[in-house]
This record gives C-alpha cells, sequence and structure tokens, in this order.
C-alpha cells in the first residue's frame, strides 16, 4: 500500500520561507526602485521584434538600471544558453531609469507566452499591472509592430483616450483605427485601462520578415517626443547609429 | 541568491481593496438594476452571427441598457481597437428593458472563448447563470444559429422540456430532434436546466458564410412572439428594416 | 472607474446552500444506495463503441437502477438534443444492481475528455474512484475495444496482478501484453491499482470502424464469467440478441 | 431538483487521511534515505533516448535502490501493460546510491509531459527540486541528447557557470554555446540555478532515430568523470557491455 506524500503538506513542512511555486509566475525583485510618476514602457519579441529592439534602445539611450525579473511557467520550456554554455530559463526584465521629470520602467524579455495559452497572456498581464501599481504607475506605453508590404517608417498609435491618440498624432503618429492589437502590447494596455490607467500603443510598420531595425528606431523616436525628451536625443542618436 | 517575491503575498498586501485577479471571469457592475420575473436572453457571434445580430436588435427594440459587463481571461488576447484609435479588452455585455411584464437582460458579446478550451466555456456559462439567479432569473432564451445549404427562414427550437418546444412550436418554430448544440447558447441553456430553470433555444437556419441579418431577423421575431409581444413589433420593425 | 466585483465573494453571499461551481465535476446523487462487496464496472464509449455498448447490456441485463450523475467542465462544450428536442449536457451516469452476491455500480456516458486535456482524464478518474471508495468498492472491471485488422471474437485482460490476468485467461481471455491502455478503461483502472484496489481491464477486438455489439457481447459475456454469474445469461441472452 | 454534491466536501468527510487528489503531482514515498552531500541525476525519455538509457546505467552500476515514485496528471492518459498483462500508470522513480563520497539520487521514469503543456514542465520539475532540496541537494546533472547528422561520440556540456562548464571540459566534453536545452534536461537545470543550485547538463550526441545506448554510453561515462569515479567503471564496464 502506498503512503501518498501530499506536495503541499511537504511544502508547508519545509518552504515556508522561501519557496519557488512554479505554478504561478514569480517575481524576482533585485532592489526596491524608489519611483514617482512612473511610466511603464514594454516591448517584447513580436512582428519585426520591434518592440523587443525599441526596448533595449531606450534601456541603453536611459543607461537603465536591471531591477527586478519575472519568471513564468507559461513561458516556453526550455533554457536559453549563452555561447560560454551558460544556461537560464526564460524571463521578463524590469529596468529603471529617469530621463527630465519622467520615470522609466521598462518591460522587455525573452518570449511571450504561447498564443494559444491565452488565459496565460491575461494573467502575466495583470501581474505586471498588480506589480507597477504598487510603484504608483497609472501610464503604459507599449511598443509593437504591424506587418505591411511597404513599410515607409510609419507608426501607428492606439490609446485609452481619443485624447492622448490626438496627441500622438501631433508628434507625427497615425491612428490605428478598427483593428486589432494581439498579444502583450494590446492586452497590457487593454487591462491597464480597465484598471483607470492612461496609456498608448505605438505600433511600427514592418514587412515582419526580419528584426527592423529602422522601424524600431521611429517607434523609439515617437516615445521620446510624446515624453518631450526627444531633444536628448539627437547627439545620442547619431553615436548609437 | 533571489530574493522571491510570491505574487499572492504582493496582493495582499496591496490590492485588497480593488483587485482586477483576471486568472478568473471578473464582473464590471455598472449598476444594480431591480428585476422581478427576469428572462435571460443570450446572442454572442457564431454561425451567420444570428445571435449577436438578433440581442443587437431586442437591445434597440426594447431601449435596453447596459448594466454590468463581463471580462474573463479565456477571452480572445488582443484588445479590439475603435475607428478613432480607442482600444478596449473583448468583453461579454449584459444589457436590461422591460417590455409588458417581462424584464429582460439580454447577454452580448464580442467573441466566445477559443472551442479548444472547453473548461472555460463552461465556467463562463456558470458564472453567468449565478449572476442571474440573484436577479432570480429562472427563465432562458438562448439564439444561435445552425447552416444549411438552403436556409429559408425558418426557426428551429429546443428545450429544456417537451412543453416549452411545443409552445415555440405553436408559434411558427420547428423542432430541433437529435443534434447537438454546440457554444455557449447550448451550454447556458443545458446548465441552465440542471439548476431547475426552464428556457429554449431558437437556431435560425444560414448558410453561416456571412452575417446573416434576415435569419436573425427571423428568431428575433420568434422570440417576441413567445412572450407574447410581438404587437408591439409591427410598426417598429417597418421603421428599423 | 470600476466596480469590480469578485465572482468567488458574490458566491458566498449568494450560493452557499446550493451551487453548481463548474469549474470541477460535480456529482448529482439522486439516491444513496447500500452497497457491500461492490464492484465498479465501467464501459464508456471508445473503439467501436464496445465499453459502451456493453455496460448498457449489464444495466438490461441486471435491470440497474441510475443513482447518480456526473457531470464535468472537461465534457464537450455542447449540449445533446433529443429526437423531442429536448436538451441535456453531456454526462456519466451511475447505475446500481445487484446479481448474486455481487453488488455492481455499473459507470457509462456520453463522451470522455478531449485526448488532449490529459489532466482532466486524470482528475475525473480520481474523482470516479474517490466516490466509489465511499461505497467500500475495492475492485474495478473495465471494459474496452482493440482494433485489430480481422477480429474474432476474442477478448484481451490485463489486470492489477497476474493472478487476476490468470483467473481471466482460465475463463477464455487472452493476455494482453506490452501494450497501452488509453483513456478511461486504462486510468481508472490504473490509479485503482494505486490505491491498492485490484481490478481487470477485458479488451474487445474490433475493427473500430462500426459500433461492435458482437465485440460488446464476448465481453459481457467473459465479464460474467469473471464473477461467477454466466448462467443466469443463457436463457435471457437469446431473448435479447 | 438536484441535489448537488460538491466534491470537494465529499472527500473533507471521508478522505481526510489518505486521498490521492490526481489534479496535481503526487509523491508516493516508499522509504527516507538518509543523505547528505547529495547530487540529483537525471535521465528521462527524449531524443535517441539518451538520458533515460545513461540513467539506467548508472543504476545498475551503483546498485541504486527506489526509494520514491512520483505519479502526475499530466503525464500521458494511459497504463503500460507489462509483457504479463500487469498494468500501471505512467510514473518517474527516483533511486538512491552512494559511491565514494557522493549520494547519487537518480532520477528515470516513462514519459514527460507533453510539450503543449507547458505549465505542467514548470510545475513538476518544481516539485522535484522541492523534494530534493528536503534532502539538501544543491547540485543537479542532467543527461539528454541533441540530434546531429553524423554523431560521433561527442558530449556537449551546458552548466550553470562557466566554471562548471570549464571543468567538465576538461573531462572531455565540449561546450553547447548559443542554443536551447528543452524538456526536464533543461529546466530542471534552469529552475535549479534560480534557487542557487549549480549543475550541468550533459547531451549526447545522436541521429535521434533509434534508442542509442553508445550515445547514452558516453554520457554516462563523462558523467562519472565529473565525479571523479571514473575509476571503479573499467571492470564493471568490460562486464556489462
Amino acid at each position: 500500500m502506498f503512503l501518498y506524500v501530499d506536495c503541499a503538506k511537504a511544502y508547508s513542512l519545509y518552504h515556508l520561507r522561501r519557496c519557488a511555486h512554479m505554478d504561478k509566475p514569480v517575481f524576482n525583485v533585485l532592489s526596491q526602485p524608489k519611483l514617482e510618476n512612473t511610466v511603464l514602457v514594454e516591448g517584447l519579441p513580436g512582428f519585426g521584434n520591434i518592440g523587443k529592439i525599441a526596448a533595449r534602445m531606450l534601456i541603453e539611450f536611459t543607461h537603465a538600471n536591471l531591477f527586478a525579473e519575472l519568471y513564468s511557467p507559461s513561458f516556453p520550456d526550455y533554457v536559453a544558453v549563452s555561447k560560454n554554455g551558460v544556461c537560464r530559463p526564460p524571463k521578463y526584465e524590469f529596468y529603471t531609469a529617469s530621463l527630465g521629470k519622467t520615470h522609466f520602467v521598462i518591460l522587455t524579455g525573452d518570449a511571450q507566452p504561447s498564443r494559444e495559452d491565452v488565459v496565460a497572456h491575461y494573467t502575466l498581464c495583470d501581474e505586471i499591472l498588480n506589480l507597477m501599481e504598487q510603484y504608483g504607475c497609472k501610464f503604459i506605453a507599449t511598443m509593437a509592430g504591424v506587418t505591411t508590404p511597404k513599410p515607409a517608417g510609419e507608426v501607428y498609435v492606439a490609446a485609452t483616450s481619443t485624447d492622448l491618440g490626438a496627441k500622438a498624432v501631433e508628434k507625427g503618429a497615425i491612428i490605428y483605427g478598427g483593428g486589432r492589437i494581439v498579444g502583450a502590447a494590446g492586452l497590457l494596455l487593454g487591462l491597464a485601462k480597465n484598471r483607470g490607467w492612461e496609456g498608448i500603443c505605438l505600433l511600427g510598420t514592418t514587412t515582419g520578415l526580419k528584426a527592423d531595425r529602422e522601424a524600431a528606431y521611429s517607434v523609439f523616436k515617437l516615445l521620446l517626443k510624446m515624453f518631450g525628451i526627444e531633444n536628448s536625443l539627437k547627439s545620442a542618436s547619431e553615436e548609437k547609429r
């Protein structure tokens, strides 16, 4: 006859203090930044990898610091191995930076949950927004790509209000009307709106056939304009390109 | 070494009051209607979009008022963007209206959960029926489409009892015998029956190749007849078409 | 701003007494049979529908009575509609009967969970075994089909022990060696074994192309032999066929 | 009207003492080994079955003893039937052995969860690491295969640090740089690293078209070298092959 050991009980005896229950997303907070007037900027892998590249540009441009990681059981079930043979599970990263009066938290990462695991998308976005509300965040800017046969550097915008959309149009964006925005860039914005946040999604145009640095740079530039910090870009961007 | 932060704990510290746990369906109740003798009428996207169109017809005809929304992590993982660039997550909507002695709650929405996420279908229907029981609801009418090569305006009916089916036949419906009804129109009716409710499902015939307003109108008309309120339709329907 | 209503809370206020949480299997117990020395016999849809047909044969032969139903959110998301237009959700049924000194609980039903929802298969089997342990059940006989190009009425057997397998061989079965048994017929037996039960699985041979009454009858007959009640079959079976 | 019986309640009345809730992994601990300085060695089915074969080699070579089993609802939904017709559900097995100063816990099993059930992979690995931390384990060695058109006995290594990778290279391994390691061999290592463990993954090269004993033996040999116990292999291996 079996002596069953319920895992939940084994935990309660042993792992009360530090336990990585990988049945839901787990944050690894490296340091507690003091943030005010915080904006969440998101850029994850997707069409033309525009979101992720634009996020990396912002991280480098603002000399942002990694302060938290997020591991999730809905990320792909592999470990990534670096060139020198060191492995780690897929993760999201949260960086913090200040520019002018604005504090940024920049979210980027290795992968999104599988398209088929819809619930995972919702719960992951929800966790991220919960974390950000701890830092008083009420504004989100997401970045992604839309595919088009002949992209010409346009940046489309969707927003939580017509006012915000109009503001992005003033800065050079085009209204993204009557479509859908799939994945974290869309859902984070939509779920943030349901919580009373404001926000925008900037969509660079790309063929989607390659990692599209040009389109990512257009998105990155428009993002800075939205926060009135495009002037600090001029000298820096010439170096970088 | 990591300092793991269990998300559940972070919540309990911070979000006790208002927390949108998107790991299960969340109602956003805008106002508390006072309802008696309530009937739930459901029409969601499906074959020929008949259910949803018929529900919209009933909403317009009865000047129904939105009183609650339902968000679910099993809805598609995109945000819908309106023509003016404003985004929102997919949702179900609950409208309320009175006609004669009957109070209607009309349920419609953007999308159903993925066909593959069977459990999501069951739990979502269950949540809806729980909400409706709070309003004393014991009768449900669901509306959907069945595909047929040559539809001719027929409306089929399935019911929780032979009596109710017979009543629909008196009003012009045909018994839908020996088949299956897939999705919310079927499951809501079946699970309501298990709770001791009564109800019917009206199925308009359609090729399913386009949004079928004609078939939806046939279903809508038969629905009104079932509640003895078809007379109020005559003038109104001529305006509308 | 939203006024979120957590569904779980709404329940606790309203549905304490009778609540059909369809996020997990729900039993509807119609009557409480008094059982001793109970054997669980399972026959569900599958190859050649052998399990289900054999279970129906046993139900009819023993004049068994329905005493419980089981609804599950992992059953297909449709309602079945009878010929007279009355609908109901898919379900499992539990019948009880006595023959000689043996009390049978006979489990049959409309459908099994989707092959892809593996966890649903395990939890459903687990629920069923939990219910049966309440009736003191420690023996299980499952019935299913195996496909073969030229079936000739053979019945294969797998068991929880070599002794039980040998006993079935005495009665005319052939050892089913070195394979796998998929679905409820296999899992129920395997999980029952882990709880210290004994049991057998009888597998009728079929092409699997049609509902195979002949193969089901062979399985049914062998089942009766296993319990030493085949004599009562002789006259009855001639009537039935 | 239904008399619903909530399964959870039925449990609490009846199964407080010994209950196999198969909605999550369940350990069946056969004996409690006293372990110090413990190393977890994992080898499960995969490309060329290298991990599993190498684990079996280690079990035989060290005369290891089975001390625990793990059943999971995310394992395949069949029972395996042995040649003599006795069935059992799929499981993982944990063996213990000592060699020199090192205590091994060797993990092998029948199958991995479906590639599509990503969350199951994460939670299962997490359960296993939790169990092993009860035995003070802080080092893991996983074994698997990588496919290549012309394998020549090479063994690749990925590690939690460059130092450990370098140590494996000294023993004859090649750095596995810039790739991914899928399944338990990767995830166990990655999640262990997140807990502060050290560890390696040894990858034998195989065409993947057959069970590859040669490649498994190369992995097995390199594993022994990593722990400085390859000398004990010489005579034994000649017998065995």
